[in-house]
């Protein structure tokens, strides 16, 4: 894959805003083995293609991916990253927790239980 | 079912308050023939149980249950109602299309792109 | 594909039983065009090799089948089909609309709101 | 939330009935550093308000939450509980395996195997 | 969104190439009054950034998206375009139609089913 | 389940071919006390009656097993079955990482990223 240089540090600043200093390295660490052209997908497409955009502020765009995880069920590395990356950027525990509870009514009750115990863990 | 008045009375006005004036009788009408308990469950416990709880305004309930219903894929006739009712209360065309977008790596492409068309026949 | 005639008269058999008498011939047409085997499958493995079985009675096993279909949410016409089959071999409009409500805090309400409404244009 | 005492009761009641004993403190205990609203709604709303409902014996009503749980796929620990909820209101190990294998041609093949696995560990 | 040029007109010549010479402007139209940043997206990252590489032919990929598109069951708009799509760049009815069914143990039958309905429209 | 033996037998040689010498056996025992005949429907239908069609090649077919299960999310146990028997039937690791990666855009990343994972360890 041709990275864009661009959007590629965009994508890693805001990945290392969110989830810590070392993120990059970690996700591009996971793939190095197996996909190297997927970390770079997530850096360019996810964070500075999409996360990066204006429009919503970006607590409530973690917020967000933390229902599109939840409703997914199988989703559970990712929801763990987005609930602490929703704590960096400022989001409550009760707005994490609250943002959880509001799938109820569509994700169902077994993706809640499951979401709040990743949360829990997440949080400690 | 035995119905909680008090509960009841304030997930109608919310109901109202979100999806329109008649929108507690229409939701009662389309279950009347098949399981009227199914609307007074949605109103109590959608509504009033979950929706009215404090921790997240609503604008940001409604926006996270629009991710909900768009990761679902199958969930259209309520991700309209929640697409119109997020304009309601006060989400703007831009929020609510920032919202779909967001969940693209979550949900993928064929869900975003379905509900970016519900939603543009919701905000007509 | 080889068809195992047994099983195949033993499905067919099944198949009018429960969907009535041109069930067969609509199911082998609906495929003719595109994937005969695939209504010869339908017919010898869901039908005689796994609806015919013992341990349930039939009742039952479409009550299992309006769960599972309710659950998945974009199997309509199946659950249209299974909601009419369950009322063929027994089960009361009551108990086809609670099997349904009891998917509710697993399945999502958004599922159970359109799977209420098969099941209404299904029983009339 | 504000509890309602005699919908709490009834449904802390059949979750004792169905789960064990000790299975309301175990509920409550799980959510009480996260959200215990949660095991508020799932006592009140998930056994109070549905699975008491008339029309459905329990029994029925636990095979179609086996059937939901193994559709979803994810549901994994709700799965378990319920296969041995199932176990205590009198379903047989057989009618537990029919139930799950009857789902076969909705929820696939993975889904099946995977919840027979969580069956066999249940029912040990 | 900046649109990366080069990018954009390599998935644009190949979305003219699978899916007709209008193909670009009717992807474009379709997002124009809601979100023209997805159809950018659909055609750089989708097109030029995956269905481009090397290591599997075009054809095989085409197969794989229907694969996906059956599987998740809601994404029928998806499917009836990659179907016409694999067809323009060689796969038979067989190979389509073996593809949809070769999901059927993983996707279960009601999506396989609605999927070759789907497939018998796309490929008239 | 009355086995049709010429069928049972096609099915269990394709599964030795597959997934290695002792596969039927390791088959046959994981479903042992729980549901002995699954593993022979696994054989006879998705085996013998599927797999095993002409049409398509096996290993086409074992990368469109892996799509399903990418896109499923919750079949990580039969998506490194496959991956391994991909392996097995001539499919390089570069076609296996792409057939993955081609889901992107519909099964999301998050199912992307989790089968990734699966297939580093089963390729290991």
């Amino acid at each position: 894959m041709t990275s864009n240089s661009t959007e590629y540090e965009k994508g890693l600043a805001l990945l290392r805003q969110i989830h810590g200093g070392h993120a990059g390295e970690a996700l591009v660490d996971a793939q190095r083995d197996i996909c190297p052209d997927f970390a770079t997908m997530s850096i360019e497409w996810a964070l500075a293609g999409i996360m990066s955009r204006p429009g919503l502020d970006l607590k409530t765009r973690q917020l967000i991916v933390i229902a599109a995880c939840t409703t997914l069920g199988h989703a559970q590395p990712q929801l763990r990253a987005h609930v602490q990356g929703a704590a960096v950027v400022g989001a409550t525990r009760e707005e994490i927790v609250e943002t959880i509870l509001q799938t109820l009514f569509y994700a169902g009750g077994a993706a809640v239980a499951n979401a709040l115990q990743v949360a829990r863990e997440a949080l400690t």
